[in-house]
């Protein structure tokens, strides 16, 4: 048994471009490339269970990634996910108890120069190595309890409730 | 008060590149750069404390980053360091009792593409917010207890003692 | 005057990504991003004439891009241009007789790792400076005279006519 | 026969980082992975004839340059090279009197993010299938003839002698 489980559900981390069209499409997960270029010491799976923009996650998706998540052997579990319906995904997982769980995803595809993605999976491998049996999200540099962050439109960045 | 202090003392990671000269030298704090340039949710303070190839770290050196880091008054610490000696400055951190510090560095400088460098600050920052009081390294994805861990100098990857 | 005029109409070069929205959209000129990054010996100016797909330029589109070029007092100009029409623009602007007028772009947005925009900017530099008067495009590593080049969708290249 | 000739002696553009010495050593031409990387239209091979730091090219080194040159079937060709000495190769080069020969370099390695090896390599290909016979240096986006250049070491620029 891995001592981390990936599971991949899509979102704008995962976005890749096609010319023709001009336009975005949620493709293979970047988690599993980005790992692989780096020699690490964990032991860790991916499963590539959906490809979705986060809004168009619908209820079924969400079922189907809670039975996932509780079915996994593994106790410590890292998603990436689509940002703006993260933390309701989030909040749907916290009936799971004996599990350490981290949502993590990207504001910038992974494949931009610029992009976040790179940092937060390194964020999120940190806190699930780290933190007591929960629901958490990493992004932009904070590990935030599934209950007390939401995502500000606005600054593009996700925050405490306050 | 800043929520993390973030205190560097040099190493690979800030190494940069002399043409005139053909080798490298230890320059500013690349960690400051990397933070910037991100939109953080989270509240630091960098002190760049040295700037020393970790090899060349002595005594009175790892004396120097004791006391400073039993003195700040923040509870959650980062230090960037030479990947060489890092786990030799862990262990003489690890009196100070009632701090979470997590000491992280890069096998290749963070100016090269293929860094490890913002994966690793990425990791540390995760865990440094998510451990309860102790010393622990940040390295190759797995965030090791300072008393569990070395460098393979052969793999060129930290890895647990066994 | 500048040696050097860049005249820039848009396309996949300068597409950025707005997350709210999951789509591109045809931003600011990437080269001048790319060339003021560069400790460049040459003279340029840019104008940001348009910023449109290369897809939705008009027939007056074109007519002001002619006109444009035509009454710049540069005899050498590079005009960065959405891929699906440059050869079109290219052909339309070959009745300018006494000018070297290199067109290029990107098959990917400037803003990705593996984008081509910076190497297909040094190559049109690189012809500009070099090539007796006449229209030309600098794609995928070639300098195509404008009426021997066409697109290759599928292989999602520029080659010769044949 | 290939249409473009690269011949590569090494350089700063391929330069690589050992961290076990914390130092520099010419690595194997990097030009053929970023051409690799790109999808190009040009026939082209490169030749790897030496890995030397150009203040380390011997007097015998240019002698197999400027043999290996004339000898190529080619009548374009490109050369990778240090730039200290980048200059003085060119003037030798310069009594080949029937070829195109344009030589390119990097001030950074390649490897590094902010390197101009990328666009030096655009800007060197554009030229040397442009020029008419002759021996040039591309550098700082600019395409010199052999005998009008030097490197202002102060600014770390290639400028022209004026």
């Amino acid at each position: 048994m891995h001592k981390i489980s990936i599971i991949t559900v899509g979102g704008t981390i995962d976005k890749v471009y096609f010319d023709a069209k001009s336009e975005y499409e949620v493709g293979p997960p970047n988690i599993e490339k980005v790992l692989a270029e780096l020699n690490l010491s964990i032991s860790y799976s991916i499963n590539s269970l959906m490809r979705k923009d986060s809004l168009d996650l619908t209820k079924a998706d969400r079922t189907l990634i809670a039975a996932t998540v509780a079915e996994d052997p593994c106790k410590r579990i890292v998603i990436t996910h689509g940002t703006d319906t993260m933390v309701e995904t989030a909040l749907q997982l916290t009936t799971i108890g004996n599990k350490t769980i981290v949502l993590t995803g990207a504001l910038e595809p992974a494949l931009f120069k610029t992009s976040d993605a790179v940092f937060n999976i390194g964020c999120a491998l940190g806190a699930v190595q780290s933190m007591p049996p929960g629901v958490y999200i990493a992004m932009n540099g904070k590990v935030f309890p599934a209950d007390n962050v939401r995502k500000n439109l606005k600054e593009n960045r996700f925050e405490t409730l306050e």
